[in-house]
């Protein structure tokens, strides 16, 4: 299914009168609104393929209603978000839930979408069916040196589907470690772990990153062998140029300063990228934003000035992506929140003044410089996202017009109330 | 100090043009507005006489300037603040720290100020010059019958203060509990904690409400006898209908859903009131909003929709006190920035719409939930705020003014710039 | 597959002199040795049917060999336990995982092995095939009674079975709750979940308990609405004389002191029973002892210090459980692990002095009470345990046999290696 | 106060005949005791001068008894607790708090209480009177370069004491951090404090070391720039050799895997020592082994392995200091059980045979590495380490000793009831 330009356009042009009213005010408080809406527009967020279906937990998962049962239907769903935020014009696949078959077809059916490909995934955290060794007991860091090298082989194999498609990355989620006290030797896992990595590494295209995840726990519940992202960094200066850390929202133990930590990878040129979702307790997955906002926003804050103060390009210089999970809402919803709350504090993060920041910490003004934060946080800035959609030809209120199309119901009609998108 | 009435009118003029423009947008987007303009002005927060100086941590202090150094100056700071915003009309006194020397005139002074004296605070953490009994090993759990009289007729003591001030409730907030496993047995302590509430709650005048306060941890490392809210509730409970639980946002462990709490104690009618800060890691006393302003306006959700929900006064029924610690502020300039924050979070949940809420919950329509908590908490009420400012008679901006007046300079040029304010 | 007598005595005969020279050792240092053998051989603690399969998360689940297929093979694992330490002498069932389709010949199974059936557990967290309503916005507190009803029914029906087969309780763990801020109207889902569960209470048998748990966290993500001992705590005080709290240890947000819950249950007389596991995360369900075995302890010391204050009988006036999950371990060396970790905390908690830790207590004498739990926590007590399976007729070395025997082949050959137990 | 050879003796004697039933039979059961005992012999815990006397928190103190007064008092209490357990042999300075003013007539002093001066501790997290700049917004971070300087040369000052002493290291614990959002530029306040540590470094003499302490949060409340142990090893590893990571048990966000943290710094060269206490919820500075003690033999599993594996001394090779905080207790007492807590930890891991480990951990035999080095925790080991005392001529009961001898009050006598140490 795919909107057409008819059914964009009359949404918004009943939204028209009231946007202009809100954007007029905002254009007049926000200098260089150009200049924002430009970087808005730029700025897109990679989809995960797995997160078009609901997820679920360990105690089971309750279904939803016409998922994507094919690749080229994840990719129809990616295309289809697209159309309504323009924000979200790139898919992230995950192998062996999405071996491409024909990838010339798959590539071609991107580029009518608009969409790209961005990192590949790789899976070692379950056993597939046939499979010769098991990862029960690790993947990457197992004792066994023949199930590493069929974890290695896996990696390579799913840069080689990249390379196919165009994808340019590989993002390592390794869930290694052990549920409990002795089962594993931390130096023996870490030393196989960076072996493993230096063989794939060496795999990796020449235009290529490799981006090493760190998870504090989960699925293991004792110790995970990139727990943090001092292991991940670890293991991205040991590998050379191409690694990266990436930081999933989710990821750390209760409280960290989660900001402080991209601030400091910028700092060493070791941020390669991003999960974006919120939680409450743990890996929750829940929607971006959801729970947790204006960490969000310090968070882009640091994002912002630390890209600025380094010339990097924002849009092009770090991978950004969603990684949650949809147990009790429409995936397509929830991603349409998700996108909107990343390019909320995107846009907030743009409106602070860099050289009045720097000032009021250069003076340790703190009070002030708390107002400076807060006043960008506190900044209505919805107009300036809708009016960035509008010229790009998507939604005004993209949520709106999705429930207004009834597009889950015409899914259905399409696939069937009953398909399964692979995944958790 | 005190400000004139031209000085903060010549203030609002300079931004009288801007304000409106922004006043008039944002009540162009809001119904109600002058309903929620009432209830902002009805609406004040307290100011603890503790907050008014500079805090510090275990490992030290570092001072501030021009605090005030006796209980007038610790009202005058409150007035002058209330000068700013008209919304912390109200101070809530600790004893010993605050101890009346001539009530009649205090309640003069107060009445100059336009101050209500708010709930009286008792002190059984800290060991005083001369008493007869030490608070090392608790003070209404202590295995010691004398040393919990003791302590019980320090809190009759505060009670008989406040009565003198026209105060109308007493907060214990017992540091009470253990560091160590097997140093307190802990069905006597709570036992023994109950007599002594009991003799307490049977001093109280007939008009009075007692708070029972609740905390993780801290200064006790292994137990807290008040720990939860769960045991404040048995507390409560058992002593009578005067009795209630106060919430302190920073009392929980890590990761508590601090709302939930909050509307199951209004189901039960037992919440008393709050004590408002922010913080990331413990009992760190930030100033309110500067860390997790999203769960500020969800727990205000909670206390709007459930404070009607059985016709309860907003201004009235619940106690509203700031409990922070200004470790790198000007305590003055904090406390307007708390202020701001605990009344922004207030706008906006009288801006969710309750029967659309309820409609979406009853339909187990999430998403749709979620846009309406979020619309609400992404607007801009800061217009709104400063509106009931400006009638009220106080700052469109209270710390620009601050700024402008260099209010501190004066009060140091007062008091001088070594005062130090009693408290922690 | 059973054990034979002959196979336990020539194990322990191979045994018997080091543990004759341990238990001698051991003896002539501890007063009362006798009474605490008998305590140990009267505690039983009850298995879960659920346990005694690999578990997983919900990333997958790495199977286990041998697992029993049916009921019947469950009930022979248990029983197959028992004959190995004596201490495994019931069984918990999960309906629908565990309908019994001939009670008769069940409960005749049962009294074969010496086996009891512990409290039954109803399942109201996921949808069964062909169920008219669906669970996903929850159980009990659903907005719609129809659901709300189905939830209700499916726990009498439960506790039909139950009678069928002589349990005498129905443990509830509910995991309804909300995912997002808005979701849920906190009050009404509480007061649903006490209508649901009145109308439960109410079908009870006159001998029966019933079980309120409560979890801090997961499945749900934002809030739980039986989600802490508080909340459950209500929920049992409000249905009556037969509803009690149910401690699972690892339903906590982080950091909480579970042994002064467990001693506040017992003086409120409304704890009623333990589900034992550990965890370092969340509910992480891993073997019980392996991570905190020194707060297993303390929860034991306040157990044991509680019941005897009350005149409660140790093994029949509290249900004790396991609930744990094993991932990575045979699940029936993982239950002889978790049963003999619970059994050491037990009788370390019996070699406290009472009198002793009460003086130091009452004397505020901190470091001696912490010497008196420390010298009982420091004590081996395995010889103790070892004379206790040995005097029932059960095994020295539990697993040591377990291995010796090959158990786990034998039950591959019995079952064949790809059964899968019904649970998580 | 020092004690007699008769005293002790005279205590050995009573408790002897106890003591050797209880050796004979553990000695029976473990092989390759006379190493452990030499081993045990030779590892020596430092106790830090600020121990000595009675900490409190920001809620205020509750003073001790007879607590040392001056430099060569404290040397005093540590060659006393030296006497009772022969495992205290060093002491840690704090400059300012003791500034050695006569330095050769202190090391005559240790050297006859058999004391070496362990690392030196600067100060800059606290304002002394007089000094030039505040350290309210940092030392080693501070946006002035005039404030860099002056904790640079503190620092470089502490060095200097500590050569006149003897000592070979110096611990920087830098209280550095932000407590509010937007205070501070981290990326400029890691890059300062890199600079700043570097002009330290290049101060250190040529044997010397120095130890970078981390700490997640307190007393900054939002940020702390030497957070966690990543960004500790990043400065170490840019100042080059000399430079070490140092853990404090009390310095993580909870659930922290330290043990796993520990041996990864083993692997990578760059763990330098220790400060071992206990904690349930932040830094919380309990008594070591009074909490968690499964957690500390876990820590020494890693110690000894890894040492063993590069050949490292356990004595000597990395600083081994206690740093805890004495709110209730006799900081002697409490330092007593302390030393006995870290030392059964070591000896307890001494048990773990590392080959069967090693066999266990290659087969993935998760259940039998868990019985492995649960057979070696649940040992009781106490045994041992008085045999270690007995033949080091020290106490057999060391806190029984120091009760019979009523050391409390004989210093009480000598110093006066109202003394009270520098420290916190």
């Amino acid at each position: 299914m795919l909107l057409t330009k008819t059914q964009i356009e009359q949404h918004n042009d009943a939204l028209l009168t009231q946007h202009q009213r809100n954007f007029e005010f905002i254009s007049g408080n926000v200098a260089g609104i150009d200049a924002i809406l430009k970087k808005l527009t730029d700025f897109q967020v990679a989809i995960p393929s797995w997160a078009l279906g609901n997820g679920g937990t360990r105690f089971g998962r309750f279904g939803g209603r016409g998922e994507p049962a094919t690749l080229e239907q994840k990719l129809e769903d990616v295309g289809l978000l697209h159309q309504f935020n323009r924000s979200s014009g790139a898919i992230s696949l995950h192998i062996p839930w999405d071996i491409p078959k024909d990838a010339a077809a798959l590539k071609q059916l991107a580029a009518q979408l608009d969409l790209k490909f961005d990192a590949m995934n790789s899976n070692t955290f379950q056993d597939q069916p046939g499979q010769a060794h098991s990862y029960k007991y690790g993947s990457l860091q197992h004792v066994d040196k023949a199930v590493r090298k069929q974890a290695i082989d896996h990696n390579i194999e799913v840069i080689k589907y990249g390379e196919e498609l165009g994808s340019e990355s590989l993002t390592i989620w390794l869930a290694d470690g052990s549920c409990f006290p002795g089962q594993l030797n931390f130096r023996k896992a870490f030393n196989n772990t960076l072996e493993s990595l230096g063989e794939i590494y060496d795999a990796l295209p020449e235009s290529w990153k490799v981006f090493v995840e760190y998870k504090a726990f989960e699925p293991n519940f004792y110790s995970t062998t990139v727990g943090d992202w001092g292991q991940s960094f670890l293991f991205a200066s040991k590998l050379g140029e191409k690694a990266y850390t990436l930081v999933d929202l989710g990821h750390h133990l209760p409280n960290a300063n989660i900001e402080q930590i991209v601030a400091l990878l910028l700092n060493e040129k070791k941020l390669g990228g991003f999960h974006f979702n919120d939680s409450k307790y743990g890996d929750d997955d829940l929607t971006v934003g959801s729970i947790k906002p204006y960490q969000l926003f310090l968070i882009f804050k640091e994002l912002v000035e630390g890209m600025d103060a380094r010339g990097m390009d924002h849009t092009r210089d770090l991978g950004w992506m969603i990684d949650a999970s949809h147990n009790v809402k429409d995936p397509l919803e929830d991603l349409l929140q998700s996108v909107e709350a990343i390019r909320i504090a995107y846009a907030q993060a743009l409106l602070v003044d860099p050289a009045k920041l720097d000032a009021a910490q250069e003076a340790n003004d703190v009070a002030l410089a708390q107002e400076i934060l807060q006043a960008a946080y506190r900044t209505d800035v919805r107009p300036i996202l809708a009016e960035a959609r509008l010229r790009a030809g998507a939604a005004l209120d993209p949520i709106g017009l999705f429930r207004q199309l009834k597009v889950r119901d015409q899914l259905v009609k399409e696939r069937g109330a009953n398909t399964v998108a692979t995944g958790l």
